[in-house]
């Protein structure tokens, strides 16, 4: 019972996550397909990489994650089929697997290249169903992740810059809200080691947070450990720090976006 | 083939949604996993346990049904597993369950402990992955009921008051719009039952419903009963009173939204 | 392992789609159930045809395909039951079916009558869930087609007008845009065929395509031909002329919207 899982900034308003389906279930009718997401604002790699990131190993081993945002398609990026952590990870090779790349622990990466394993005929324009959906489709039936293409130099692959927080002089962490849920928590790139190694450097025992104009002065166990309205800060479920609103919306109420610093310091 | 189904406030954009069937995958990987609805608004209780109510019996018997508007995660607040109606029911302890609790035949009710069937690390903020979303799977496996905590006391757990509509002195129906859908047709919580009721309480033999500023003196079969742009009152496919407009959007139309008074009466 | 798709006007918001899957599975436990789309705007049935008709072919062979955009619930128009290109389609009579009904290699089409296979009670507001799934589910299982109505004489049934392009006199070729797709793509109606038609009724070797303010003489392979911001005309992944922006909005950029004038001539 293979699991494939689909990433795309493709809505659901039109018929392409379902045509990606179609494909897929034609190839393997017996394949279990899990939408994470296809919300992702268009062409918005960078939250598509911490989204996949945060996400894979909460599947089964050996589920194979599709990750579909494109604005080369048709161009000469290449398609990668990729083995890491006993996942399987099939996109295109345009930072979507930043992190898998660079921390997983990786037993191969290929070029996908063989036609043989595409949709025919193979559009320009819709990798996602003509290419990504079979291959990922024919890895679910067992094909050997070498029979789609040739070895990838992983030195020459796509990687996004800026995704960590930096150490700033004076050992403040720097880092960034990559994303806002629906509730308005504001997800960030640092996660508990980073802040472990703040204590470790600088003065103070304890931490404090700032965002937008807000100081946190506590790291909570949950929502509820604050008052209603108070601002919280806490490790979420992504295993990252957040900042939210106990019964609010810390987005609106904090007046922060996506992109936004975050620091955090000992004091 | 055990079908499991979602009902959440978590919307579609973020991994929330996706990372619960992950995780009911990598317990049951023949699970069959249906989304009920995941747009409850945040935080909206009462307009999910009306959903669920309407929802749950159209689906294979032994389904389990997992509900998660959860504000009070990490807090003391107890997770339930139900079995009534034939139904498994996965929910926090905080009125989602009211109308089965109320009018169903409970077969057991037991408040999950059993960290055994967690996810682990499990986290203070996503309940939903961490407890219900195993908790389920394990159900939808056979594992018996009782292996997940100890027995509720029923007379202890949250309801929510105000569901039901009331008679007024002189035979009035006074009941109230809980949902408006895409269609903008308004879902009352008034059913056949308490139409009848009303006919034998009071003087008429006809009934008329109010709803903001309009009348309606007859109760139809189906939409195209009446004229185009004309409203409509019928009972809905929920098997409760809506109030619609015949090829238009009855919300939009009579300025009627969720919460706000019907009033039926005979005449 | 039968495939079921699902087109409807429903949206996500509401539990119509999933007491539709509910109602399935209770029939056919092993059905494998995929969303074409469900955010067809209300009642836009014109647009769920072209929807249906560009992807129905992506399914594997067998697959049934329901399509729910249904303003006439309740009234006396029919439901279908088609076989067609080796597909099944479950509909109303309605002008959904029409490019299936007027180009596909038909089979066999009933009326769906046959109440031992509807849900029941049966609503009269929602024969999606009542009629339509069931069906399905019977379909899926293997149920000869003629055992659900009685058949249907093919030329009562509701074809939808004004669908395909039109030649001018001169040799013009006069389309719309049916579509904008999450990106902007403008996804029109004709499709290959009719442009080499073009070049064989008029006078020039090539091709200049107008829409709104925005000419465009030149037929590309994919986004990327163009330097960024600039229009693209091309055949894209539905197999008919779609006008872009290389990583831009076609739609806003030209304000262009579906209804909209397509022309295209030989130079």
């Amino acid at each position: 019972m293979a699991v494939i899982s689909l990433l795309t900034d493709f809505g659901l308003k039109d018929e392409y996550v379902g045509l990606m389906k179609g494909v897929i279930l034609s190839v393997n009718p017996a394949a279990k397909i899990v939408d994470l997401s296809h919300e992702i604002s268009p062409q918005d790699i960078v939250k598509a990489a911490y989204m996949l990131n945060a996400s894979y190993k909460f599947f089964p081993p050996k589920t194979i994650h599709i990750a579909v945002v494109d604005p080369g398609v048709g161009s000469v990026r290449d398609i990668l089929a990729v083995k890491a952590d006993g996942y399987f990870f099939v996109a295109p090779d345009n930072g979507l697997l930043t992190h898998i790349l660079r921390y997983a622990s990786i037993e191969s990466v290929y070029k996908v290249q063989n036609r043989s394993y595409f949709y025919h005929p193979t559009s320009s324009t819709f990798h996602g169903r003509d290419i990504m959906a079979p291959v990922a489709a024919h890895l679910s039936l067992g094909v050997s992740i070498q029979k789609f293409g040739i070895p990838a130099d992983l030195n020459t692959l796509t990687l996004l810059g800026n995704m960590e927080p930096k150490t700033e002089p004076g050992g403040r962490l720097s880092g960034m809200v990559v994303s806002v849920d629906r509730f308005g928590n504001l997800i960030t790139n640092i996660d508990y080691q980073h802040l472990i190694s703040i204590l470790e450097i600088s003065v103070g025992q304890k931490l404090t947070i700032i965002v937008g104009n807000t100081r946190i002065d506590e790291l909570s166990e949950t929502y509820s450990d604050k008052p209603h309205a108070h601002p919280v800060a806490l490790i979420g479920s992504r295993g990252f720090l957040e900042i939210s609103i106990n019964e609010g919306n810390a987005s609106k109420t904090l007046q922060v976006k996506p992109g936004d610093k975050v620091m955090v310091e000992s004091r």
